[in-house]
């Protein structure tokens, strides 16, 4: 598809079909992800690709944010541990992992726009919960969970705020808010 | 430009010609910047363009992160006070904001490349002397730079990890990792 078409169309996703996902897919959905831009080419994002039903049904249990039973959740972690290693302080372990795993989820859902499925990207679920089933290593740490899965619905855009409301030329007096 | 072609082409652009971009085209970006997933439909993101060269030149001095000489800058911002008016919590603020920030960032910069623009995203910046530069209200949040311009180099995609080192299926020990 076109750039600003795929943009235009990603919605979040709240009904999935049962209709499964080649895990090939999945897989370039990852690569696509692994794009983003990473501080320092860090890449310190890990993706944990669950399409394994029962596994799903219990990390849905525990995710209060999920809905619409997708056939596959997609885990973002930041492995912390690697952060660390590589001599990245506090401040970017808890900022810079954040943002280029949040970075890295966002071209995950375009690309999954574009191949005609659809996504939901979630922070509300039990994560000491979570972190079990999946086995995580403590070094892993998990940023968030994104749904996947054929969409069931065709939800309309909500509602954005104008341009004029999210944005002002240089300095916060242009905007005339003084 | 296809989908595909504009995420393989996004690449962090360290060197600007002094070709100054049409506010209409930033405001553009601003736009596609917002279609991203934002928690509740909140849109606490803001959006500082700075196009003013003084400006530009200033905020530049301030922030080492930033090369190249970019003629615009946008500084991505969060409301937090708009986000705990609408009832988010102080985790909300902490990850809700930075993941909305960093995802709407994503869009606008692969919106530029698309546009044929170059763009950085940087967190190194002396957040102090750049707020008080844009006169930022304390209930805004500066959550990142990026530095905007026409590319005068085209750099290589520095090298990515495999697709086996940063993914597994379902359970860490699936991935032999145990």
């Amino acid at each position: 598809m076109e750039f600003n078409e795929v943009l235009s169309k990603r919605r979040s996703i709240r009904k999935f079909s049962e209709q499964p996902v080649d895990r090939s897919l999945l897989l370039s959905l990852v690569e696509k992800a692994a794009l983003a831009p990473t501080a320092s080419n860090l890449q310190a994002w890990r993706f944990c690709i669950i399409d394994d039903p029962a596994l799903v049904r219990k990390v849905d249990l525990f995710s209060p944010g999920l809905s619409g039973k997708p056939p596959v959740i997609i885990a973002v972690c930041s492995d912390y541990g690697y952060a660390l290693a590589r001599g990245c302080g506090e401040n970017y372990k808890i900022y810079g992992c954040i943002m280029d795993a949040s970075m890295a989820a966002e071209n995950l859902m375009l690309a999954a726009t574009n191949a005609g499925l659809g996504t939901c990207a979630i922070k509300s679920y039990n994560e000491p919960a979570v972190r079990k089933l999946l086995h995580l290593p403590e070094t892993l740490h998990l940023e968030l969970l994104i749904s996947i899965g054929y969409p069931e619905t065709e939800p309309r855009m909500p509602r954005r705020k104008s341009i004029e409301e999210i944005s002002f030329f240089n300095t916060w007096e242009e905007k005339g808010n003084e």
